[in-house]
């Protein structure tokens, strides 16, 4: 007999989501802690419709978990060593959690939960500011954590994290107008800060604009006001595309 | 009754692979013609074993269907759209050739392989001159074409292959010591060529060289040897990570 789960999704394969925020000058990373006994912090994760695209699956996810609908996410990279398993993380959420698993009528569930599973990571990059996280029925609470603070991390949740920076440190330049993160018209300090807390180094102010310019996505427009008239800073935005 | 492949292999899942060849400042695309009737040009593809990884898993396919081993693979993207199925094109594989089907023993076999498949994305550069692709039993020919000259490609197979390029294009500075296709010294104009052979445009001399000393992979050597000492170019290296 087939368990329900082999019948409504993809066997074998998780999506599962990294989303920076980034707020006053500070990038974090959210974390849902869920609801089962034994402190299991674990990134909105989920599976895979037979009806549904998994960039589709992502969205429904990320918002069934979170609260946080139509983000920008991305692809970054397929998780899919042979050791990586749910099997370790679940067996003990489940000695912890019995009253939980006896409530599931499906028989084989567990067995279905527990085979190996290749995941499919995307992030995203929003504005702390903007979203509004809303727990579901699985979260105890969600936090935005420091990357260099994350609480304890099941499975290999945390090289997730790791490797989903490189992949936003590597595509920034590129993918800058897709997170719409800053606002309409903005300085290149601004810019510079988001740089800055993304690669978590200063950047040599006279390079940075150089090198920003040379992307080609900037349109200058006026200057900024402020009190000292010949020190105001020009504002910038980004140039659609043709 | 579970077929052999639903036991032996992670299902739903399958691996293709973009192998990008330069030779005499060309880009061309590895495409195997596969020995069924029919006229059917495959991406070298195939499945993922339950006690292997994915990167693994690419290698062995790799070489399984092109005799070449060992080179630096790269996933690129997952093709998990709803519509993207083998079924229409295997459809059309087996009516054409009956024979070559009926002779399979087991005979979940067609239902396991018409299923909805999720294809993770892996793509390669390679020197042309140092490869030598061997023919396996599934393959009537390979051939090198032309990214603008492809044969009629499979399912989404020629998608795949302008998504791998746009993802060569996007990440060749920092891949490039991982490609292994430069001699030990080379000259900036070789450098060059190959940059001018992947994007498909002219780059100007001055610029590519200093965005090229910019990304500080480059050491300097020697003069190149010539007739015309004074017009001798410099030989470039790369860095090796400290």
């Amino acid at each position: 007999m087939k368990s329900q789960n082999q019948e409504n999704f993809v066997n074998q394969l998780s999506i599962d989501c990294v989303i920076f925020g980034y707020s006053q000058n500070r990038l974090k990373v959210l974390v849902p802690k869920m609801v089962f006994k034994g402190d299991f912090w674990s990134l909105p994760s989920g599976f895979v419709k037979q009806e549904e695209g998994i960039d589709q699956a992502a969205q429904r996810i990320l918002e069934e978990r979170t609260g946080i609908g139509d983000i920008f996410l991305e692809q970054y990279r397929v998780f899919g060593d042979v050791p990586r398993t749910n099997r370790e993380a679940l067996e003990k959420l489940i000695a912890m959690n019995p009253d939980i698993f006896e409530q599931l009528q499906d028989g084989n569930f567990l067995e279905w939960l527990t085979q190996r599973f290749i995941a499919i990571g995307y992030y995203a990059l929003v504005d702390i500011n903007k979203v509004t996280p809303k727990l579901t029925e699985i979260d105890q609470s969600i936090d935005w954590y420091e990357i260099t603070d994350l609480p304890q991390m099941v499975m290999d949740h945390e090289q997730h994290i790791h490797k989903a920076l490189e992949a936003l440190r590597l595509n920034l330049d590129s993918k800058l107008l897709g997170f719409n993160l800053l606002p309409e018209e903005f300085t290149m300090k601004d810019l510079q800060l988001l740089y800055e807390a993304v690669y978590d180094r200063p950047f040599r102010r006279n390079n940075f604009q150089k090198k920003m310019l040379d992307l080609d996505v900037l349109e200058r427009m006026g200057k900024k006001l402020t009190g000292a008239a010949n020190k105001a800073p020009y504002l910038y935005r980004f140039l659609t595309k043709k």
